[in-house]
């Protein structure tokens, strides 16, 4: 079988795996409270040029968004994302379990525009209503789309125009960095945003993600929120090596740009073979509409996602490459195209 | 410095980085639905001789506690729990912010009995009241005592006969069950319970806890609950391959054992001393009572946590071994002690 | 001023004030046990045919909705509702703080329908979802529309085809089992649904909703959930005396049908000047279409609330009439348009 | 029957009944928004000489309670209370159904005192436990007692001391003012507390509660916050027509203090016949003790509570008399005492 379901379906990195083992027999303090960990904070720290910024690693990404939104918000707060975004959809409502609604705003693309925050704002207008005090929007989308500096910096100066604070879910912010066109870098982040995670789960670690605050308002007693949602691991350490070695010498970046430069490939063949695809390709997430017989059998030889663009003639299916995906894999699928 | 303060200030046991280097690089699917996980539950399975358990891998202790416990109970419904139970003290209110009291039941030594149920019944009458629906216990428990196999059933005989669920914690479970005196086999807790945990990260694991949902009625969705407290790891693999290579040839009780023994030596040596204990030495903690000015000298060379059983002359402090503390420091710390 | 913004502006009708007040000196125990609220229930099961019903008084209806489906879930499921309902927007996001999130979806005249089920059922396929469990409908609708038996009959066999509970919002109920066309009985709402309340607070009450469990399953330990959620008043007796009086020699029709009649009065004049509506009118709630000049003139006169049914030219408002509507009011408001 | 029970048992004192009668007809707008709730909203602020005290009335205590706490606090906050509270006993976990731990503290006769915060404060040390936020108290408390205003200012103190706040359950507030000995005034509340409550419903009112905040950074968004938990009344305008009729000519301390005078002369009445208290009587809940067999007989003929101070010889029990009860039934009671 062909792998193109996901990226998480290997292990580590070898670079993590070897930053692991090395470490493996040095005594270190528990929760997070270690020299590893201090390392990979101050390194994100310098990376992001933002001293202030308080770094918190957790393990994974539903329980990162779960855990930054419900410590940032009062009970009737709520959050605005795109309806695609993965908060709407995939967390089987790990939000509103925290007690906060999430207005879900439809995009055409699954980008949040200023526009959308505008409507969600209007329609708000009392205590009847849920009261929206931030934004939720991931880099890359999870329509694989990238939003350049200038639409980050439109998104939050409409944040700022109503007190909205700004959360960017980078589970995938490697590709977003890396992807053709993408203009924005680590020091741009704490511009744009009050606060947003470094995802380490998608982009080579074994797991982890680095949860970066920002805005200092925001940092307060954030130990004490972590442990509560369960999040705090006692071998916290583990997340401080991994991020660490992720983020030494742009290992972070050259592993979302092969990811992304394996899926670039792979288009580029189903589009020379004359296919459409339902969103433009752009990062390491591709939405091809293939027929659906073809569909049907590309499905002995290949794991993929079926996705909801499906036409009356042809279904879209997602195809997602990662930091492992190889030039093997991609001619062996684009061999099964007619 | 040597090193008394927790049992998990190392990475993983040798075989346990062997087996995640080992598959490192073999393709699995996401979320726990692999070859490994499957492995691994199928290994519980057999060890506790119960076919129908559903077997649930999270990342850490308090994950598990609440992610179990909010999964089995309804709004109304409190936990009952020995006074220094992990829920009750160190777990920062994680039940509670699931909307659950917790019934905490002052004891004499940190281990739950009948009577102690019997008296939280009997004070919640009607509707005004929280309605006790489980019990929550560890063990061995936070006072590194251990529950023989009579008491557990003496527990559960009182539990059915309230319509009470009974819970184990079982951060470590590999030491309680090779405690001197210990009688409980892998068998015998699917008979004393209705879901227990068998922890990993503090018995030789890189992290990570086996949930094990005996009582069938507690099984329906568990998918649901777990990835909405955020304890679905995308790369679940990890755990599989984890447990199993934990669970095989006994490894998980030669590990328990090894961090008993070690700390029976240390208990020996202060016994032999003439020093007393604020609790019997059982298993890996142990809380001898130091004159104060000791305790003051021992920090400078021995990472310890203080306890709260001090006296006016005499302070309490905890001394943990784990799977990988070594005679050396077990000679080294005794060699301190006037 | 006229007053037709709301059904809630006067105290409560002269034949509950007189019940309050006939028995205010009788002595009665707290907390809804006592001879008015059951002589209420009584009553209730048998207007409604069904008695095997439990009735549970709570004070408010964004109350009783958060009570009731919140003690019926479990916490990863979720409640489809209309994007209108009251729950999706006026109730500032009450049902999601109890941990659930809501479906929200779009309809073109507020009234969901079964095809509306099927396609969030279809939606939500996994672990990674929300697990929708219970329907959530008005009846009046909050776009002041009437749902048929048949319709109600037809969305209750959807939800049974999908183990799904279904819940009526009864805030309205007066007005829903009175409008012209509407063919629902009492006894037939336990049959199309698991669980439904009568309004009182609209609909002639002081204050006051009569919450009626049909489903069996769900009537176990109710009051230790409405006392959990504040909403076991401890004079609960209030509540028995206004259902009782309200509910004898069928007042509650008589109040919603004059309700109705005054707002078919209004109707009929708008129309017969020659304006047009937003959604037909049906009950006590009517959208006519106004130019934008006539509504800012129209509020110099008439207290009401603006609608967000608005063209270019003209703006929608929403009239509302009650059991203490008069002709008076209503000529004087016909007076008002050119 | 002699009715001992509890100070609920009536309807509302007859010039609340008025108040409501008078008004009934009188259009006001909803949702607390209205001439009465400002009238009686600014009595409260001219009684208590505080015009930065915000006014927010609720229908119930455990209502009013829940609310106040989870709008004033962060997930991860505490609240600390003598564990004979309302809110650690009979309020079905309402406090922790909003996710917060209540942190009991044992006490020799339900009044909270500086020292018991001190314990909690020194044994909640790090971001493992719930960080405490907030006091609770009730006075009178829930065991008839009163704090004195020195008593007040001292656990005052002792919460600025440690970054706490203080929230009073008044509940029977106009017991606690009146009572023998009692020398706290309305003006006194603002300046021992950052909130507290006026209660109405076991003070003469038909229902309802007067939040006070006093503090004014937890008065942002109240109004959503209560809106939210269920507490907003449509008809918001009752509880303005009663409190501001309550709170004129001193009625509500006139009611307060009958119901003191009435305990105390049936508190005169059993010492004289030689049985003695489990608690002094102080105010209008009395504790006698009597041997068992009294109390059996007792049960025949008056209506009362047993209570959790027993002996083995002796059971305790809780008269409570309210506004309403008569020299009568204080005389019938004493009759019955051998």
């Amino acid at each position: 079988m062909i792998f193109l379901k996901n990226d998480y379906s290997l292990g580590a990195h070898p670079k993590i795996l070897e930053a692991l083992t090395e470490t493996n027999m040095v005594l270190a303090d528990g929760y997070g409270v270690d020299q590893f960990c201090d390392a990979a904070a101050n390194r994100i720290r310098e990376l992001i040029e933002c001293p202030s910024a308080y770094v918190q690693f957790l393990t994974a990404g539903t329980q990162t968004n779960m855990t930054a939104l419900s410590a940032f918000l009062r009970p009737h707060h709520s959050v605005i994302a795109p309806s695609t975004g993965h908060i709407c959809v995939h967390e089987t409502g790990a939000i509103e379990a925290t007690g906060h609604k999430v207005n879900h705003v439809p995009t055409t693309d699954g980008k949040l525009r200023p526009e959308d925050i505008e409507t969600v704002i209007r329609e708000h207008e009392d205590e009847h209503f849920v009261k929206p005090a931030i934004i939720y929007i991931s880099n890359s989308t999870e329509t694989g789309l990238v939003y350049k500096k200038a639409e980050l910096t439109a998104l939050k100066k409409t944040c700022e125009k109503h007190n909205l604070l700004m959360y960017i879910d980078g589970a995938r912010l490697a590709m977003a960095m890396t992807a053709e066109g993408s203009d924005i870098t680590y020091a741009d982040l704490p511009k744009v945003s009050d606060a947003f995670y470094i995802g380490g789960t998608k982009c080579g670690a074994m797991f982890g993600e680095a949860l970066v605050i920002v805005n200092e308002r925001l940092q307060e007693d954030i130990r004490w929120l972590v442990k509560q949602r369960g999040g705090m691991l006692a071998k916290g350490r583990l997340l401080g090596v991994q991020f660490d070695a992720l983020l030494k010498d742009d290992l972070y970046l050259k592993l979302g740009a092969h990811a992304n430069h394996m899926a670039k490939k792979l288009a580029d063949g189903i589009i020379a073979k004359g296919y459409e695809f339902a969103v433009p390709p752009a990062t390491n997430m591709i939405f091809p509409l293939f027929p659906k017989a073809l569909v049907e059998k590309l499905k002995e030889a290949v794991m993929f996602e079926r996705w909801s663009f499906s036409t009356k003639t042809h279904d879209s299916i997602r195809l997602v490459t990662s930091w492992g995906t190889t030039q093997e894999e991609v001619d062996a699928f684009l061999k099964l195209l007619p």
